[in-house]
């Protein structure tokens, strides 16, 4: 019993730090009238975009209840609500507080860079702690209700739709504005990033805030929520040597996560006066390691052995040398980097095709550290084994999405103080936030989406079980036809996401070309851009492009369901997760590494900023950038919402039979 | 018995038509010294590269033919060499014609369209006939000394190790001299395609024969084996009910293709008064409508029913289909290609961005139509019939591999009447063959593709069967694992080849900048340029990169066939299958389409040559080079190598266990 209330503990615990970094944040100063102006600019932009984004997702989910409570019941549509009120809540919040932590964080880099890094972190925590404490409340409260894990999918899949949604959303919003400013900017006008004359730079500041702090938020809410429901739902189907305390087990040892990861976050301010990078290093270190000790204890505790904890410590490990690999082939010191940037000094085609290759070799490591996490697991504890593994890779989810939304608020730091004229002594300080803000964030995201496979393994194990199809006859049409529909989803899905960017920047393009043409002394600094443009192209494209991927990852499985069965449903699982696990790495990883490529050679290699190579390193950066941060991490939300979908659905196949 | 004699009678008329067509195409003229010079250099360089692949690979073909006939006994080695050999022949005879054909279409192009036409289509069907020719004989041959389709698998794996390591090495060529020459060429010194003060024009015209036409042979060669026999297998052990005649058919069959295919061949010659894509049409129209005829006789005769017959309609009508989908998704005249023409208005960042979006979506279709051909073939004849579907699909591939081959013929021919300066008139009519062999090079490209994506379900169901691996426990963690590495390979492999490109291409770059710089006179034309240098740079890097794929992809699936089992194996080829043949149409395409884009521009739209459009249009087109010539297409030969190496080896898995 004492274990079943570590959740609500924790997860109460989880949202009163929140409220507690919340507080601290808004009590920062906000600095100059001007300051203020740009931070009112970019927070009217990013509430506005993500009020409309909520209302059109809101209509979809309510259209999808009303169907979800004829066809599975009402509490079915509740969980379903609640899953995505949650998220929307948690991005809501997470959001609000990063738009003004923002502004406080360039006045706090006024004087030093310790106070900034508070200031951001402590913004970012919000989101965080806002994130695992609505994630594991909402499952805690709705099993509490219902008594059985399954009644609680249909959080899952409410929370896996605003995730999509919210990312597909963000991702467009801020790469559309991202490469329009980058194209025309730094490439036509010649003038540096976030400069006040640019008429995309606040579309891009805004995009920064609902792409990667409130899409972020949306993708680890429902990665975290499908890590504790698979554990929980094995925990019920496919371990029953481990009674019902194989499903309280979850809900513990995320309970531990949660209060290792406060922990952890009160490290970073304890080491806030040494390196930005040490300071955050070491709250996720000290994350990690406690929550290995707790789930040691917890393991022995309720299961008087360790077998399980041995699952949840291969999980750990994989984490750790996914976090190494992802530090390999993105950082510009070492050589993938490097041959990206040097292949730019013979111009763009070369560029794009040197990260395109160094992108599809690196998916190959940390599926294989995956596989090998995986076997482990189940050498220990069978099929709850890997599930729980997948969870202790999820359990530090706190901190890992304070650290990654950390990255945007500091680079919304820089960019308004570029904006405010600060003086280069400012701008130095949220610079090298900056930087360290791009590292972290190039971890953050090799873990999200390892962890999202890893998950979505998980949850695709609950669905052959819960379904009775542990065994499938490969020779079956419709297992291999299904298994081949899986496979191209994610390429549809990254082509519609690419797509809607390629054809969003090109507006944008358009428009800032125009306002430089047609507005006299823009180009000067006489006059003033006309932001509030970019911002509505953003938007408009933005809110017109999430539904269609929306549509298609509910929709086919459901459809293949009903009429190809529930083995052809198994396959098409199977194959998604196949080729959308590795796509996304090549995805994120090519595209960091391309980001990074062309810091280097602004860093001053190679002939530095201006150079033709910069040129060409500029356009592989915004190739990359929709890879990243628009099709990559959706494509991890499309894993876990077919599962999702599925599970829910299962009973519904199997009866159609 | 009557049957069993078409095949022998099919492959040594195929063999004599290619005598014959050999014979007319070398009774051609060869027009002026300067001709000659500029033919006889391509030459050269081409059978050279050819000669020293061949001793490459000789070494390593060696070397398994030891260890397999160790292993599996001497008529496997036997076999494996025969295969590695036959298309080692193929290519080397089709190619030795092609760059004799390609000066003799330049000289009969002095003349009019209709006798460049035919010089040249003779000089692909030579290629097209020695495939065909020798796939069957040496099927055949290896069937009646053993008596036993499993004893002919080593004949499979010989030539696809062949097909893989010439697809590779021929890609890698190809695509790293035409990058080269049109970078520094058409966008650093503003001179035209084939210019012969380009360094780099010489070995860009080796590359159309190494690749285009060696490389694509042998990739066809592998395909048509692969096809044959696994019709033949699944005879023997998933479809017993048709007893001997089940083994059989599929040699009748295709025999019955090469019959079709001469008469086909013969019909265009009858239509080279008519437009040159008409001719080439109602030829590939022709063959398919006979050999459909053919199908239903056979299957009447030797089955006294029709249910195979329509199996075998049912490939043929996916192959229909794919030619159509080919054709929207890659033509001048569709929305695709138009989209991404219209997005290099805003430079070459959009280009890719939505080339990638176009080629991503695009991969859908193709896989439905192959889904639902599987469907219906299944429906007719089994598991059997699945295999016929593929096989029928493939029955053509003689002509197929013609007018594939039409395509660099005509595309030299272009290069050397250009540098040859024959004048507007006769660059005209050869510009016209060259756009026409572009269009069918697109249309076989897709049918390549879609051809060895069924043919490898067909052989992956021989492995199923073979192994006794109809069920797979799918919570099997090495399984899932399987899947994963089977996933995670065609990944790696394109990396490979992008990355050798890409490095290749640099190289090029570097040299021909660099004798632009140093040669003295050479942009005015006043000095000539070396082009052996740029020729021992492309030949060089293919012969280096060129093993470590084909390593791969023999070593993985005895690596884990022995380490995890033969599940873990049927795994990997699912695996590798659902990711590789989307990522092969999305390949092909993306790069057809962009280079068809910047046609279209070159064509006087959206501000013609020489805009910042036609600029990015080049940088879209060089990105795609690899794409559709180095990657994709050995995407196809890699799913084909996976499952033949696993059929030969499935045994010796078994036997671990």
């Amino acid at each position: 019993m004492t274990y079943e209330l570590l959740a609500p503990v924790a997860s109460i615990s989880a949202l009163l730090f929140a409220t507690y970094s919340a507080w601290r944040v808004l009590k920062g100063e906000t600095g100059t009238a001007r300051m203020n102006d740009i931070s009112q600019a970019i927070r009217e932009g990013a509430m506005t975009y993500l009020r409309k984004q909520y209302r059109t997702i809101a209509i979809f989910v309510a259209i999808s209840a009303i169907a979800l409570g004829l066809a599975l019941g009402a509490f079915t549509a509740l969980a379903f609500v609640t899953g995505a009120v949650f998220s929307a809540l948690a991005g809501y919040i997470g959001m609000a507080v990063a738009v003004r932590a923002n502004v406080r964080t360039t006045q706090a880099a006024r004087g030093g860079a310790g106070g900034a890094l508070m200031t951001a972190f402590q913004g970012g925590t919000v989101m965080g702690m806002m994130v695992v404490g609505l994630a594991l409340l909402g499952i805690y409260l709705l099993y509490l209700a219902s008594g059985d894990p399954f009644e609680v999918v249909g959080f899952g899949v409410g929370a896996s739709l605003v995730g999509l949604f919210a990312r597909v959303g963000g991702g467009i919003y801020t790469k559309a504005a991202d490469i329009g400013a980058d194209l025309v900017g730094k490439i036509e006008v010649g003038i540096p990033e976030d400069d006040p004359r640019n008429p995309g730079v606040i579309a891009d500041l805004v995009g920064d805030n609902v792409g990667d702090v409130a899409g972020m938020g949306a993708d680890l809410f429902e990665s975290n929520v499908g890590s504790i429901l698979a554990a929980m739902l094995i925990g019920v189907i496919g371990a029953t040597e481990y009674g019902r305390e194989g499903v309280i087990f979850p809900l513990a040892l995320q309970a531990a996560g949660i209060f290792s990861t406060i922990l952890g976050t009160l490290l970073v301010r304890a080491l806030k006066g040494t390196k930005p990078q040490t300071a955050l290093n070491g709250g996720m270190f000290a994350s990690g390691i406690l929550v290995t000790i707790a789930a040691c204890f917890l393991a022995q505790g309720m299961f008087g052995r360790l077998n399980v904890f041995y699952a949840a410590l291969s999980g750990i490990t994989a984490a750790v040398l996914v976090g190494l690999i992802t530090q390999y082939y993105t950082s510009s010191d070492k050589p993938p980097v490097r041959a990206i940037a040097e292949s730019s000094q013979t111009g763009s085609a070369t560029t794009i095709l040197t990260g395109l290759a160094m992108g599809m070799k690196s998916a190959a490591l940390p599926v294989l550290v995956i596989c090998g996490a995986i076997l482990l697991a189940h050498e220990f504890a069978g099929v709850y084994g890997v599930a729980i593994a997948a969870l202790g890779m999820q359990s530090i989810a706190g901190i890992i999405v304070a650290v990654d939304a950390f990255g945007p608020i500091v680079d919304n730091a820089s960019g308004i103080a570029e904006m405010a004229g600060l003086g280069p002594k400012v701008r130095r300080t949220t610079d090298a936030l900056d930087s360290v803000g791009n590292t972290t964030k190039a971890i953050c995201k090799g873990f999200a989406i390892s962890d999202a496979g890893f998950e979505t393994i998980a949850l695709f194990l609950v669905y052959t079980l819960h379904a009775d199809l542990e065994t499938v006859l490969l020779t079956d049409p419709s297992v291999v036809i299904g298994l081949f529909i899986g496979g191209i989803l994610p390429f549809v899905y990254c082509g519609l996401c690419l797509q809607a960017v390629g054809t969003t920047a090109f507006q944008m393009v358009e428009e800032i070309r125009r306002q430089f043409r047609e507005i006299p002394g823009l180009k000067e600094g006489r006059a003033r851009p006309d932001y509030a443009r970019c911002v509505d192209i953003s938007t408009a494209a933005a809110l017109r492009n999430l539904l269609a991927p929306g549509l298609i990852a509910i929709a086919i499985p459901i459809i293949v369901g009903f009429t190809l069965g529930p083995e052809a449903v198994g396959a098409l699982l199977i194959g998604s997760i196949i080729t959308a696990f590795p796509m996304a790495i090549f995805m994120a990883y090519a595209g960091t590494a391309w980001d990074n490529a062309k810091k280097l050679i602004e860093g001053g290699h190679l002939g530095g900023k201006g150079s033709l190579t910069h040129r060409a390193a500029v356009i592989g950066d915004s190739v990359g950038d929709p890879f990243k941060d628009t099709a990559g991490p959706s494509l991890d939300v499309l894993m876990t919402i077919l599962t999702t979908v599925s599970i829910l659905f299962a009973p519904l196949f199997l009866k159609r039979l």
